[in-house]
């Protein structure tokens, strides 16, 4: 089976393809946009395909080439504050990107079960009322990058709509672990914890810790992206999250106690955000009902990986 | 009052220049794409701008100059038909000059109400158990077009809610009179019955009969919008509708009792739609309690405007 990821170098997708890679009978490919970093560790480099997803041709041609059975979109421009600076850029990029996939499905691979990542954050400001949030729920976006989630949602469902394409829809809740960029609480805490552990003067400087958040170690997430593929109904929308709310406080308490050394925390007012929501937290009923996942690593157990990910990581840097 | 409509020149933005370009206090100017057409017999000339919206600066300097505390952004690509062939101009088009005119309001009128129009085609394939449609109705487009407002519809509410902008955000549902273009099913009968009346060898020639829609007269939707602006709360999402559903066979029979011959007409397979709902009919209660609004003129009336708006075109023609 022809399986075909975008955005493969990324967070998750670096996971996904750790996950496919190794499976009997699957022939997995990658799309990448600049440089595929270590992936051809896992993936032979004759299956890692550079290219912008902008250019429409070239999706065409590289769906036409590798007729994937599966397709898991992964790729867009994920950085919410940054959205803010440029909305014209993240709307662009992420819908034209995702229409090109579309499209080349539509023309290509016709049968194709396509994944479409949706986001926790087209709920946006949710009434604190509606959580844990259902599918039901309804949109309330704060951010350029989740209204940008919110067109590429619909237009997975247009498709399925109009064109028969067996497009499944997921909003993944936060999902935490190795390789992603520390713009992302957890991992910004992981880097500045590992870089006190190293000089003492510094310290770990935080934003709003009140906030209530529902986080999925990544191994789980991209589990739950294999089992979309192969379960879920195509049109259907599935939220996907562990369902456990933890303060951000206790998190970084959590992830002090595992440091080398007492550590110092200040407040940083420019790392709050114009607008935060309490609680932001999962009802994946509907997904753990469909596909019977639920998520297996404990919080204890992603944050011990992480840590190690930053100090190997800023060792070698 | 200083008043600024974009797609002055439109459908809707005709009616609208009419309606309140009369208005004692108000100063009105109209945005046109390329010309004006006759609006400048409503509109002094020199409050009539001609601009493409996706000129961001050209935007920003308009608004700044014109100074409005009412927008009133109507302009948009609208024929269905044609974003199934080309969903990246339409996608493109419509959310970007949305964003231009939200980022220009932001910047230039921050206490502006501005009036984002969304569109009953967010619905799209409804569950027919779900009409009359309210705004809980989960949304289903099944065009590029329709997921263009979908993204519109959620921009608006984006910038409400990250920037405290005044945006009013409605769904017209289907509405009629004259100088609708015949891409839309009351002005392609009425067309086609005024050029019948000329020529007796002419046929009406139809599509989808049994389609149940909400007709209301341009005139009542546009005091809708006026009495949005007025009273509907920022950030909140109203459907403007009759209530009422008439099947498109009833309204075709309607419309050729007021011919003046008989009129032969005939089923055009390629006048289907690759998908059709069988009822796209509003639950308006939530816009009417807000604003008051009712719809005031009978359908009859609409009617027959429009046939002596097409029969005095065709003449002139």
């Amino acid at each position: 089976m022809n399986f075909l990821i975008t955005g493969a170098s990324g967070f998750a997708g670096t996971h996904l393809v750790q996950y496919i890679g190794r499976r009997k009978g699957t022939k997995l490919f990658g799309m990448v946009y600049e440089s595929y970093g270590e992936l051809d560790k896992y993936i032979p480099e004759s299956q890692l395909v550079k290219i912008n997803l902008l250019d429409r041709d070239k999706v065409m041609e590289v769906v036409k080439h590798t007729k994937p059975e599966m397709i898991v979109h992964l790729a867009a421009m994920a950085a919410v504050g940054e959205s803010f600076l440029r909305p014209q850029e993240v709307l662009e990029n992420n819908i034209l990107i995702s229409l090109n996939i579309l499209e080349a499905a539509k023309t290509y691979a016709r049968r194709a079960r396509v994944l479409m990542i949706g986001s926790a954050d087209e709920y946006g400001l949710v009434e604190q009322s509606q959580v844990p949030i259902n599918e039901n729920t309804p949109l309330r976006p704060t951010s350029p990058y989740a209204v940008s989630k919110v067109a590429v949602d619909y237009l997975g469902l247009q498709y399925h709509l109009a064109y028969k394409l067996p497009v499944i829809r997921l909003r993944p809740f936060n999902h935490i672990g190795e390789y992603q960029s520390p713009g992302f609480v957890v991992a910004d805490f992981a880097k500045q914890i590992g870089e006190a552990e190293i000089d003492p003067k510094k310290v770990v400087k935080v934003g709003n810790l009140s906030a209530i958040r529902d986080y999925t170690d990544v191994k789980d997430m991209v589990r739950a992206y294999d089992l979309a593929l192969a379960k879920c109904i195509p049109g259907e929308i599935y939220n996907v999250g562990s369902g456990k709310g933890i303060r951000t406080q206790d998190l970084l308490n959590l992830m002090l106690t595992k440091a080398r050394r007492e550590i110092r925390v200040e407040v940083d007012p420019k790392r709050y955000r114009p607008v935060d929501v309490e609680a932001v937290v999962a009802d994946a009923g509907k997904f753990q009902k469909q596909t019977g996942w639920k998520p297996t690593i404990p919080l204890e157990v992603t944050l011990d990986r992480v840590l190690n990910y930053w100090r190997k990581k800023l060792a070698n840097d």
